[in-house]
């Protein structure tokens, strides 16, 4: 990042004198070199990604088509007017595909997402235009192609992106073999235990990977003990789950769960209010399990799926900004020995978020999600943070990627409003050393996840 | 507007650099200049208002108690202890109503509203006071009525506002003529239909209107179409409606619409249930009819009408946060050849806004109504707009004004907020040239009103 | 508050030009100064709290125990690991508990609390540290003890604080003597009375402080109408209120009322429907008892009680932002004669709390309570106030204090952000003269408490 000058907006009333005077007052002028110097610290920390989508046997991209494939790209682009079938047709090449992206971006050039696919082609691509169109888009994924085919490309972006360990996303029946788990660390996903379990291939591969028939609550509890001893001998350090808004968890009991697992054996569906109730036991199952094996459980809290059921792949999720932390009053009372990482995907939840992790010992702020990933939202979530939760207990920011490229400039996005914050309200509004503000910056970016993972 | 030499605040955290050197960035110091310069070409430019209540036949006012008459400064008024027995008193002339309301405007000369009026006051009467009170408001009233009574005031005012069209919100059984519909563009205004068609009034002007018994579904429908028609025939360019925050539109089967409308020939008064289904029928037939015709449908959500029922007229309407777009989710997958520019009564629904936008092709962004209509809601609103939703889908303002005056301040204060976060988030944030940000600038000021709703 | 040079954010864009020249604009290279002088002229003021939770008996602390013991310090002690049997131990001397309390102020010290800690030690003890730790809290709390232990430490920190009047919250049978209730204002706080007057602890209290045997609505309306006088006799400012997020206020018939006391009488446990209707009952009483004696109604919207069962003492409340001020609606249209001081829990609906006070005269804004009482929010609250709601309708600040000392970092936190709004949107962005900007601070910070409150 170069060197910019810049003239901080310094807020002078967020000046929280303590009575006592402060040498730094007089470097209020110089404010933009002190937002320059927090942000140098914070880029030179090396990060460990709390959350991601990676593929850990095909974690970097091969093609700029990995790359604008996703849905970011692709649902912005269909937005715009770009019809589906052009950018989902079967068959076409990965550039023929990143071509028809290219038509639309430039009615998506002002978004935050854009600024991240132009950051990436800058900092792996030697990419210098400000715009991607027409006339370079080719020699743009000539050159990406090219670098991308080195063998090491993988160690390059991890190099580059200062990137220690990568956390997965996993299924919960993935075999997490034939990758570093030391590197790649594998977490337990359980969307599909708790939402789609009814459906006979889920149920499949539960059988398949515990080698247990859940005939009852007893032996699916039992088959769920499997996996996450399968995980946690590969090293898991979370279970995760995303939840729509209207989802509470409440305790079921196993002989409510008896007949509805019975029904799904034999395939039949299930009414609305069994669907609940399954969905509630295999919920509170995990969070038990979570408790025996100390592992943090990650919410993610406010997802409605498919409600756009015509949009591309993955670009069809949105949200009911109605929902409450509420919701999730009896579990945090009963689990108080599990650590919930919790996200909330509506903007508007975040201040419930920051005061039920000022209240409740067991849950922390976690990262940006999704819709609230911009930096509109990021400032105002991120600030209020820091001015209302321990600070041992925020996990600053994870990329959410489906490709390793992606974490340069989403972190990097996440550190500018960082070094930010830290430079306006903590060195100039409160007084603190920019040593003391670093710290405070490196423990929200990597010192908490440390903590709250490790184990 | 004067230019005025500031300090604009620099953020450099939202410095986006794609690690390219940047020749701007030692322009920073001078970005007040910068800022004044954006907001001059901004200023520039002529306006399409893309949604009023302007009666054509008497687009402009004719003294100050047209101006202050309007229900933003009579509820203002009122709220700060006015009597509406005063306000509304029958038969007070023009000049004895804006003494009286003069009374309070001491009162709520902090609010934004205010500022718009002594905005017009100077830009339209060379006032030069920065106070309306007992000390000056007869020479202010006097000075008004004379510029007000030139034969031209009107277009002096179109001139002076920059105003090129003016979109108007017409009842469904306007005649829309003798007067220029190039100049002032028909809009479909649907309420009535859609929430009080059992009123027999409202059934009476409708049989008038289209030769139309609505005896059945069949028969309604098709009357409906005969307003298109006539609508279309005089340049309509959109079909409007404002909804409360409960409402769900969803498809009803005509056969469940047939009774329902025998009912309200006979003058029987609806169940609440009976009352829904006849909304619902009737929104999606608008839909349907908006599909064929290729008209534009502006929903504006979240209004709660008659909260305050002895509020003064046109103040008596409220709203209930807990509103979502998900319950148009229906809608906006069943008609994605109907475009939805899309108002939010509550700010904490812009999230959803943006998302529902960055999703669905046929959602788009529109203005910042009524209670989100102050500057500190509009820079949050714009901003993440400006963030995530693709340029080409965003409808930056219109003035929902009900005199012409009106225009003058309120994109005033729209362009005042956009030409901020232009110089903040994109030149100086993204290094983008001063130029493109003035393309974005005018895309959102009004070239997306000419795509949107140019048919 | 010393002196600090600071370059504060000019923000042009909401520069509000009416067409004029002016004088100022020169000067915006110079806003720190301006900034300052606001503040100070801010800081000269001296206030009225009111709303505080004091026990006019023991206004003042005693040790730094009564400080730090604040539910503020416990639950973010407890949140960040300090396990509840610590600091709640029985027998344990406050020496003790501040030292354990010390253990995690290094976790909490990023917080806006924390720093109302450390600007009371500067303010009142001449602590000169920026950190309170093992090395140096002994030293702080001898010295903290050592002051306030001087005979008039309370007048001290009256002095100190520029606090003239402090209003309280007093329970219903509170008898209101033995201090000097032209210092300590009476509040009728009325929590008891709509929520559990069912325990048979609280019914006997009603009797003892009434001598009035409730056993049908007539008898109960007329021993609340004692308590009323009694409080009034003493003084009282306002009737208070915490209400739930659900509560909707409605009249009750009392012969609905009539069996349910009569049941409560007999220690029958009331249904959810009973205790609905009684809380209804009893709360439309309290309004027209306020309505009778002209007293403000103070409502403080939108507590969950007891959400987090084990957390610390006054540490377990919470909130759920699905709430609406249009459960009030037929509150506020059914007395408008009694003013309504709002305060919201949940800062999303501070944009309701705006609207509702610009329509309807009887609500006013109060405050920034709890969990939206950080700098962040108020800024955004404040800012959207001034911009919209009659300036005579906004109670700038309470302290909501349960000791005096924290009159002085809470209101100087208020402060500082009402100083920068003052200079930015009104001096800078509106033209305004200091002069004038500096009267809307003072009538925001106390005026309107005289006023609203004045009776």
């Amino acid at each position: 990042m170069a060197a910019h000058a810049a003239l901080i907006c310094v807020d002078l009333m967020s000046l929280q004198s303590n009575g006592r005077t402060r040498p730094q007052a007089r470097s209020f002028f110089m404010s933009q070199a002190l937002t320059q110097r927090l942000l140098a610290e914070l880029e030179a920390l090396v990060l460990i990604d709390p959350h991601t989508h990676i593929n850990p046997h095909a974690a970097a991209s091969k093609t700029l088509a990995d790359i604008m494939g996703y849905h970011y790209y692709t649902e912005l682009a269909h937005s715009a007017g770009l019809p589906k079938a052009r950018i989902e047709e079967p068959g076409i090449s990965p550039k023929e595909k990143v071509g028809r992206l290219v038509e639309k971006l430039g009615e998506i050039d002002n978004t935050a997402q854009f600024s991240w696919l132009l950051e990436m082609c800058a900092a792996f691509f030697d990419f210098k235009d400000d715009r991607i169109d027409a006339s370079n888009w080719e020699r743009l994924y000539d050159a990406a192609e090219k670098r991308m085919s080195q063998p090491d490309w993988e160690q390059q972006v991890l190099k580059k992106s200062k990137l220690e360990q990568v956390y997965l996303t996993n299924d919960f029946d993935d075999p997490l073999s034939g990758f570093d788990t030391k590197l790649y660390v594998p977490c337990l996903r359980t969307d599909d235990l708790v939402f789609h379990f009814a459906r006979p291939a889920v149920r499949e591969r539960f059988v398949k990977a515990t080698g247990v028939e859940p005939g009852d609550a007893a032996s699916f509890t039992a088959g769920i003990g499997k996996l996450f001893k399968h995980f946690l001998s590969r090293g898991a350090r979370a279970c995760a789950i995303s939840l729509p808004p209207d989802f509470e968890p409440l305790p079921v009991s196993p002989l409510a769960m008896d007949p509805i697992l019975k029904a799904i054996a034999t395939g039949k569906e299930l009414s609305a209010d069994e669907a609940r109730t399954a969905s509630r036991f295999t919920f509170w199952t995990l969070a038990q399990h979570c408790r025996e094996h100390r592992l943090p459980f990650d919410l993610m809290i406010g997802v409605n799926r498919r409600v756009y059921e015509d949009g591309v792949y993955q670009g069809q999720d949105l949200f009911d900004q109605r929902t409450s932390l509420i919701l999730y009053r009896r579990l945090f009372n009963d689990f108080p020995e599990v650590t919930f990482p919790v996200s909330v995907l509506s903007q508007v939840a975040n201040q419930e978020l920051v005061s039920y992790s000022w209240i409740f010992p067991n849950v922390v702020t976690n990262g940006h999600w999704w819709y609230s990933n911009i930096p509109t939202f990021i400032e105002l979530d991120c600030r209020a943070r820091l001015q209302a939760v321990p600070k041992t207990k925020q996990i600053g920011y994870y990329s959410d990627m489906y490709k390793l490229e992606f974490a340069l400039p989403k972190f990097g996005m996440y550190r500018r409003v960082l070094a930010k914050i830290l430079a306006e309200d903590f060195v100039i509004g409160r007084g603190w050393s920019e040593q003391r503000a670093i710290e405070l910056g490196k423990l929200n970016l990597r010192g908490n996840v440390e903590t709250i993972f490790g184990r």
